[in-house]
Order: structure tokens, then sequence, then C-alpha cells
């Protein structure tokens, strides 16, 4: 176990020696809030921000299972943030002190192949590495690589609470789930999994206009929950006939887009089950094992499946749509905590059935 | 079981009591050249063509080996075919007595939502019917349900033999790998099995100028055609050590567009396992049995994989560009036969790999 | 020469020898509802349609001007319509007598190499004829040429004064509008024109949440008619400084999409004086004389600028998000009239501004 | 006029004191080959690049002319180049001294908005400025800003003289002629103007496959150039009749795609009148004054007309096919001169008819 002691070395190596407060991973099951160094510039194209808004992504408890290899003990977690820009590097010249900003949840050179496609999440040096590979948002101060190119300048109109959905979450349901289903005016669409992304997927379809969005999900719930939300279907698969009533619905046709919310097989095979000739699956899930796809039915049904880690390059389109009112994010957000709370922040949110958690704002 | 007496009854329901010489499947490893009935109009919107030329396609082996379970005892094979037609029913407006006529693998009513958006396969009253559900083009004379959308006129320029490869695999090639595939210029394509569908796709493909295609297959003689047709770099996959040669080729980006082109597991995977981030996969093959897809390592990777029927949206097209001289379809063709040799036609091209079989053509 | 003894014939030659009531076009200022011979099937492609439900179109009162050479006089009027089946041909497959059907302005043979792009306005046997170049709908009966791919199948929940809006002026928003336009989610949007057409695009727009749609005008009322229909800005331009203001309210950008519904050279000017670069500017308007198109300061600005007459190949998604309650077309009627009072309907309808009339539904 | 005394303290500016030889613009019709002062960082993002091959664009003929007024006397002209890096300042992170590079004719910062959707020709710190606002390529030593995103590394298989091809005109006829033109397999183009300009967008025009090439020109030297190059059809548009030949040559359809590569009103209306219903007009030339749009003729079309600076996101691409061999842009090269006789290389390029030139190149 570390002690106090132990952690004073790289303390000293902070900013001035500053230290600060941090959500920190221990491994497997373990996480503590606790002193930690504050980050310093150590690349020119790095920027320092002070923290504001902070949040907990369903993608943080796997990490607390010991399910995301990359990230090993000591690292501090967490990949969406909003906050105060405190210092930057030689290379940034789009950001300065004082910037409010919201923090893309990947990192984006800018210059690579990756980039210029706007296929952020592949950038050479960068993509996902936030509380992944290198200390994230789950604290006191950050350090964002990148910067001109990761971080996004907040309007006023735009709170803290409703900026920090654009991090990941939205930018995850729109572009994963609808953007990659393609989804159309008229379309019928189907949402597999009522959590956070699924949600975030159902809240950015309605910006096409689908006539129907059943959202499928085990819990009751969270398919309430879906209904607000604009859902015009629900369809609790709980008991085994979910494929057998959505094809019903539809009258046989099945659906124009599958969007996999879940990250399972099960659930995956919903989606397949439900295509409609010409169709598209959207797989959104992290997937932790193989599916089975069923070829020998879908080889001359004219579908697509698709899978994306988000790219966030619909930052600046939400960011428009959350100015002007159409989108409202913090619908998402259900408990509200000091950033000092986080480890009871994190109990609710592990307990999401229970506390009907779906984002929690953690507010320096 | 039938006898030949029985026999004599449907054949004299013929036109006008004719009777015509057609290629009659007859269960599982069961085909004859034999006496059926002339086709009549059945429908307003049939045409009867008396077929110039017809071939054989992979599919039709399938069938013969009892794979494909709509196609029963009595039914006259193939799909694809060049003629002239005979008669026109009531509702026929755009072709007449004496037109030279190209006949698309796939019937299409051109008044369903499936067709309205140019989804022909997935037409409510058609699809892929002929030598399927109904008597096909393997025959002296053919019936040709929704003739108005699924028969083309030809230019005098266009040769049969060049156009009889228009009925399925050209459009097969180009719609289910090329365009599904998004080939772009300066892409780098892989191919995956070279018989006359791969080589199909190989030649579309050039119509978007990737700068490399590779081509995969376990025959040397078939990757030799390929590279007279344009394949930049050959892959014998035969040693289980194409993937890995193929990730080296590409520094280990892999490929944008991996083309499926065989139908079985083994060959799905090797196109699943070098798809670059952001590639599409497009599946060609006819599969009987799912595929494990590795959604554990593709779920962030930016891929679409799709299926498709051919539509043959693309007939007109590539019409345009064998009249222009652009495309030499005749390229595929290796043995020609009298039609009234096709049960000798059918040896060769079922013994495809030794006889350096591609395309038969048949003339009647 | 016909005398007026001549003119019973044709009547009289009506189905059995029926006649009918209908709007007669009778040269420039000349209108009248009078008798005329019930329509007959012509051709085997034709239904006869009884009309239940019709309107008017501004480009009936072109018609009434004179501007639209290609009508005669003795034209019966009308592009837009609701009704009941009453006839079929012998190629009329889709439709049966006793249908409720909807009518679309565009009469669209579904064979020919336009219309299997979609784009039916260009049908080499079709396009826009009903009410122009063959008697049209504001009658109590129709003959609909190619209603196998013309007509639509009315679902019961969409009421005939909604569908009416389907015939033409909801599609021509949308298609000639908005998809050419290509609005996305977060763009600035100006409607040049707030009379039905661009009142039908500002409806449309909405289907892909842009952030900011402007509205421009000479009319206040018409204006404030947007604004219920979800315009956020307003822009009376009848000072001469629309173009500033617009500019000044996107902070000197521009727009990203200018969509043009007047036809007129002032309202072309506007949109390309506002456009963004990067921006489309899609005509809508019926242009009676050529614009003067500032190359000079758009060949760098990466400008697009569409035409299109309607194709209504949207009616399909149309009618999805009618039947679902996404799409509220009633919203555009204004006035309300027995169709024998037609007459009555043209002065309303021709004295718009005055009357505050968008649409006016004509039941019969 | 300036003397040699003059120009000492702008040179003891330079590097070091050092200077260099250069192209300076003195006003119109004024150029020498002179010293200047060896360019210096300036900003942490920018390169300085020693030229070691460079060309001279039409454009630069038309600054000589005095037509571009945001070139001022004193200005080192020159957009386009291939060089070796000599030094780079604190931001550039993707280049380094000795690399081997080609220059971009468009500088983009690869942050703002403009860059953000690869419309780098809008910049908003950037766009076309070498040779423009700033000093260019015309010399033997220039600074290139934001070069981590506006220079390419150069494989060893791309020669110089290649490379430079992709400065400026290659990507010019791509983008905004073929791309915004959206050539597709089997359509038919027409390019007016067989100059450089529209000899890249023909050499382009083919990656996509189109069944026929017109080329459209005054000058029967540079038809047959096109005809070399792969035009299937030459049309001598001096006889004023041009718009009906093609008309007859596409059997009264006009033509899909028309690319007006010469910037008068007089080709710009060839090419509004050969538009087939659906037809795409790609504008390439820089224009002076307004051209008049026959929207009168056009409003029901279906047609769309573009503009484009050059954006230069096809460079990446363009490497790939050069690389592969698939492109030969040194096609375009008719003179090569060392870079100090680039007076003499000035006056055979602006006598391009008689001296039968296309692009010269400099050699450093």
């Amino acid at each position: 176990m570390r002690t106090v002691t132990d952690v004073i070395d790289p303390i000293t190596s902070g900013k001035d020696g500053h230290t600060m407060k941090a959500l920190v991973y221990g491994g497997p099951g373990q996480r503590a809030w606790q002193s930690a160094p504050r980050p310093v510039i150590r690349e020119p194209g790095d920027a320092i921000v002070r923290v504001t808004t902070s949040t907990i992504c369903g993608t943080d408890l796997h990490i607390m299972k010991g399910d995301v290899p990359t990230v090993t003990p000591g690292r501090i977690l967490g990949h969406e943030g909003v906050g105060i820009v405190d210092e930057v590097g030689a290379q940034v010249s789009a950001f300065k002190k004082g910037d409010r900003v919201l923090i893309s949840c990947v990192s984006a050179c800018g210059i690579c192949e990756s980039c210029r496609k706007g296929m952020y999440s592949h950038c050479q040096t960068g993509g996902w590495v936030l509380g992944n590979t290198i200390d994230g948002t789950q604290a006191e101060y950050v350090r964002t690589p990148h910067a001109n190119t990761s971080l996004y300048h907040l309007p006023a109109e735009v709170p803290d609470e409703a900026a920090v959905m654009l991090s990941d979450i939205l930018p995850t349901g729109l572009e994963c789930g609808v953007l990659n289903g393609q989804v159309k005016p008229g379309d019928t669409v189907a949402i597999v999994g009522a959590g956070p992304i699924g949600l975030a997927a159902l809240l950015t379809a309605q910006f096409f206009s689908p006539a129907a969005i059943l959202m499928v999900d085990v819990d009751d719930n969270r398919l309430q929950v879906a209904r607000q939300f604009g859902a015009t279907t629900l369809v609790n698969s709980s008991d085994g006939t979910a494929v057998a009533r959505i094809m019903a619905l539809t009258e046989g046709a099945g659906v124009d887009v599958a969007i996999e919310a879940v990250g399972i097989p099960a659930t995956f095979d919903i989606c397949q089950s439900i295509l409609a000739a010409g169709g598209r699956l959207a797989n959104v899930g992290v997937h932790g094992k193989p599916v089975e796809l069923h070829l020998e039915k879908l080889w001359d049904r004219n579908v697509a499946i698709t899978t994306r880690l988000v790219d966030t390059a619909a930052i600046p389109m939400l960011l428009k749509l959350v100015k002007s009112g159409k989108l409202q994010p913090a619908k998402l957000v259900t408990h509200r905590f000091a950033l000092a709370d986080i480890m009871k922040a994190y109990d609710t949110f592990g307990n999401a059935a229970a506390e009907r958690a779906l984002k929690v704002i953690l507010t320096a």
C-alpha cells in the first residue's frame, strides 16, 4: 500500500511543487480521492486546465473492474471535463490562460492522416488517452495534450453542466450511433440499451426526425426516462421476446436503424435480428468478446454494420445546438456532487439502476 | 414420381403447344438438357425473350449441390442472358417484339418501396427469381417478369458476349464489392477470392483508381489472371500467413477496403483482420453459416461491414462504359459453347480450377 | 373550325357520355367553373381519380396571368389533389377502384433513365403535366397518367387536408430547398420569401435541426406566421438593408444555407450576398428572367447553387412523418371552400396578402 | 525607381543578414530577379524552406497585369514549390531541418472552423497567402506559415517535377473541377478550356472513369494535347457553334458535368447551355466580372453550380497516386529552366500559345 511518504516525491515534481486532489485508480476495485502532483506542461502542445466540472463515465466503471488493461494503478481517471485554462505550452496558439474550455475525451494532433480526415479517435499521437494512458479530468487540474485541436472555447450561454455532456457522451451517441446509423427523416430506429449512451443516441437521433424510435432495455425505469426523452415505443426485452415484438411492430419489415448501446452478444444479436433490408446496425457498445454474425441470413440483406470510437468531430455542431437551445444536454444529469465528494459519486453512479442515476455532475 | 407421360401435358401448355430445349434441374447432382414447354405470357408485365446468349454462374453450381432450397426439381436454371424480345404482355411499354435486350438477374417491379430506392434485389414481387423460383435463362426462351424495369435495351456497339457479363457478375462485383466498399482514388484495396466474382470486383474497382489492389487466393493460376486484370500485388493465402503479409505490405496500417468474394468463415476472417482504422469490409460471398465477428477488436476501429444482394441498378452505367470501350467484360470469358452443349459447359465450369475457367459463354 | 355545337361532342364523349364540373382556363385572366367531359382512360397506365380534396398553387396564379405558355385555353387547372380511384387502365397494378390516393403533381413512368434516378420531374413521358399540358385536379375527376408510380396509397391516419399538402408544396420546400440546400444540424439557414413555399421550406428544414432559421420577407404578417412555424429570426427586407442585417446577425460570416423562395432577381441577389464560405444557395423560386451571378465575388467562396423542379420522390418519407404526427401539414391551411366555390377560392388566394391566405382547401 | 542602396536595409534584416535571389513584383508589368533578404522565422508555426523546384502559375500572369489588388509591389511571387526544410519555428512538430517537402499553395492553421472541415482555402489565418500577401516560392528560400498543416512529406519515389504539380494545379483541377462536378463512372464530361488547369481537370477526371470527355477550346494545339491526355472528343469553339455541336453529340441531352476552366462570361455561358437535367457545372476559372445566369431556363433543370478556391485537401490522395504510378503529373511539363533564368521562363509561359507551353519547371 502506498503511504503519504511515498507520495511526496511525485508531488514535489508538480508545478512549483504544488499538489492537488485527484481520483486515483489503485488497481481493480481500488480508488482514492487523494493528493497528487499538480500537472505541468510537458510538451509544447499541452495546456493545463483547472477543472471546474467533471463527470463519471460508464467506462470509468469498466476501468474500476480491471477491464481496461491500458489503465495502470496510479492513474488519475476521467476523460470528460470543463475548466479554465491555467497555462499553455509554446505551440498552443488557440487558447490562453483564463479561457473557459470544454475538454474533448479525445486528444487530436490535427496534423496526422487520421486527424486530417476528422478521425481524431485514431490520431497517431493522441486518441483516447485522458484517464487512460495519461492522467485525466477527475482532478483539480489536468494536462491536455494537443490543446489547439482538443479543447473548445465555450460560449457564455453554455453552462458547465450542459457543456460537460459534450466531452464524450453526446458525441458518442451522435457519431457512433446516429451518424453511423444514417438516421433519416421518417426512419424507424431501434436503440438497444437505455443507459446514458443509449439516451444520448435517443436525444441526438431526433436531430434527423425519425418517425419512430423504439427503445429496448430490461429496466422499466430507464424505459420510462426514454419515453420522456422522446422514444415513441418501449420494449422491455427481459422476457426474450423483443425480436418477435419488434418485427410485429414493424409489420415484419424490421427497423431502418438499430443502435447497439450495451456491448454484449445478446444485445448485438437483437440488433442483427431486427434489421430491415437496407438497414444499418450502428454499434456503440464496448465489446469484450466476439459475437456471432449471421451472414448466412444477412449476406443478401443489403445491410451495413458499423463500429466507431467517438471522434468528437461533432462538438462544434453540438455546441451550436446547445447555444441555440435546440439541445438540452442537462436532461441527462440526475445527481450533483462536489468534486471532493467524488468517492460518493462513484458509489451512486456504480449503483445506477437502484439510484436511477444517468450522469452525475462533479463541481469543483 | 413423374413419368414421361406426366411431362407431356405441361409441354403442350407452352405457346401454341410449342416446346423448347432447356437445362432442367432434377434435384441435387441431377441436370438435363431436355424438352420443356415454351414459356407464355402469364402476367401483363411479362416479356418472352428468345435467348441468344447465356452463361453459367457459380450460384448455379451451388444449386446443383442442393444448397439453395428455394430451387426445386423441374426448375430451368440460369439468371443471366441476352436475347431478342419475342412477345410482350399488356403492361410492357418499354419493349416490343424484336428488341435486343439484356436480362437482369434481378426482376424489379419499379413500383414498390424497395424499387423506388433502387434496391431492386428486395422488390416485393421480384428480386432474384429467374432460375430460382421461376424458370430461367439456360433455355431457348425465357419469361421475364416486370419486363419494363428488368430488361435493358442493348446498343449495337455492345456484343452479346460483353453484355451477358452485365446480367449479374459485373454488377455484383461493382455494387456489392466496390460501391459498398466505397473504393476511392488512392485507396489500398484487398480482394479475397480471385474467382469470377472477385475478378469482376477487380475490374470495376479500377473505375475509382485505387493506388493498390491486393489479390488474395489459394490458386496461383487465378492470381496470375488477376495480375493481367490489374492487381498490383498477389497474395497466395494457402500457407495461412496472408494476414501477416498484408499487414506488413501496408506497414501495419491495413487496407482501406477488403472485399470478401468467397463466402466462407476463413476468408471473412482474413478480411476483418486486415482492415485499417476507418476501413470498409464489403461482403460479396454467399455465406452458408455464421462467422465470428471480432467486435472486441473492431468496436473502436471505425469500420463498416456491408452485405448486399446485387440490385443491378448499375447496369445503365456499365452499359455506357462498355459502349465507350472503357470496360471490356469479355476479358472474363474463357470458354465458349453452343447452348445445346450446356451439359459439357457445366462440366467445364464445374471443374474451373483445372480447366482454368472463368466465365463460359453459351450461344444459341 | 369548331363551333359551340362541336364542343358538345367532346363533353358527351366523356365516360359513358358523363360530364363533370371543372375549373377551366380560358386564356390570361379568364377562368370558369364549368361543365367538361368526364375523363376516360386513354393509356393503359392511366387511372381516373374522383377528386375529394384539391387546392390552388401559386403556379396556378402564374398560369392565370398567362406566364406559362405551355398552358393553353381550355385546360382544366390544378396539379394537387387527393381522391378515390374510380377506374384503372390495363397496366395499373398498384391501385384499384376504391383506393384512397394522393396525386403527385409530377407524373413519372418509373422506367426511363430519369425516373430510375428518382428524378421524376424529368421523366421522358411525364413530369409536370397535370393542369399544364393535360387536364388537372381542380375538377370532380382527373385522369392521372403513369398511375403506378404517380399515385400514393393514403393511410387512414392521414386526413385529406394534410395529404393534399404533399402533392406539391411540402415536397417542393423539402426537395428544392432543404435537401438541395443540405441543411444540417447546427446550420444557420435563411429563407427568402415567407409565402406558402417558403413556409413549406421552413417546416421541413426543421427535420434537420438547424440552429437558426432567418425568415426574410417584405410582409410582416407573413413573418409573424413564420415565427409561429419555427423561424428564429425575422428580417423584413422592404427597406433594402436585409443583406447588411443578416451579415451583422451572423457576425460577418453569412449563412450556411440560403433558400430562394420568390423567383425574382432581387431575392436571388439577397441570397447570393449572404452566403458563407462553403454555403449552399437552393433556388426554389420560378424565375422569368436571368439573374446576375456575381462570380467575381463567389468564384473562390466554395459555394453551390442549385435548381430543381420538384420530383416528389420524398412523398413516402413525408407520409411517414405525417402519419407519425411529426409533421402537421394542415398548419398551412388558412381557408376552406367547397370545390364548387373554387371561383371564390381563387379570388381569396389571388389576394393572399390582404386575406392572409396561405393554402386554401377545396373539398368536393 | 529603386536603387541598390534602397534595398540594403531590408536585406540586412534577413537571416544573419543573408540575402538570396527572388522574383520580385514591381507593379503592373514590372518584375525582376533580384536580391532580397533571406526569410526568417517570424511566427512559431513557420518553416523556412530552401526551394529546389518551383513553377509559374496562370495566376502569376494575372498578378503581373495588375489584376490581383492584394499583391503589392515588392512582393516575391510564387505559390508552388518543392524544397528542403531549412529551419522550423517552435510550434512545428511535423517537420525538421532536412525534410524534403511539398509546399501547398494554401496555408492552413488546421485549427479554425474552416480547417476542421477541410476547407483550408478559407482558413481564418491562412488560405492563399504565399506570393500574394506574403512572399512566395519563386525564390531561393521561402517562409511557409502553419507549416505543420501546409507542408507535406515527399516519398523518395516522387520526383520534384511531379511533386510541384501537386502544389496547386492538380488539386485545383481535381477539387474545383472533378470533385465538385461529382464526376462518376459512365458520365459525359465537358471541360471548357484546355489550358493547364483544364488539362489538370482532364487528367484527374479520369480517376472516376467517365465514358466521354469533351474538351472545348479555341486552340487546336491545346486540343491535340488534350487528346493525348485522354479527351475522347475535341470541340474547337472558335466559330461559336460549340453549344449546338455538343448538344448534337449528346443527342440533345447535354452533359452530366461541365467544368469551366477559363474564367470569362463566354465560357461560363457555354457551360450553362450544355448542362443535362441533373447536371453539375463546376466553375474553376477565376472570374473578374459577373455572368448572366439563365435561371429562367435552369430553375427547373435540377442542376448545381459550384465554385471553389482550391483547398489542397486532396494532396495526400494525389501523392499516393503519383507514388503508385497511376498518375504522371510530369506530363504537364513542357519547358524547363534554371530558377535563375526565371525571367526567361516568364517570357515563355506568358506566350504560352505560341510556345506551346503548359507548365514550366524552375530548378534551383
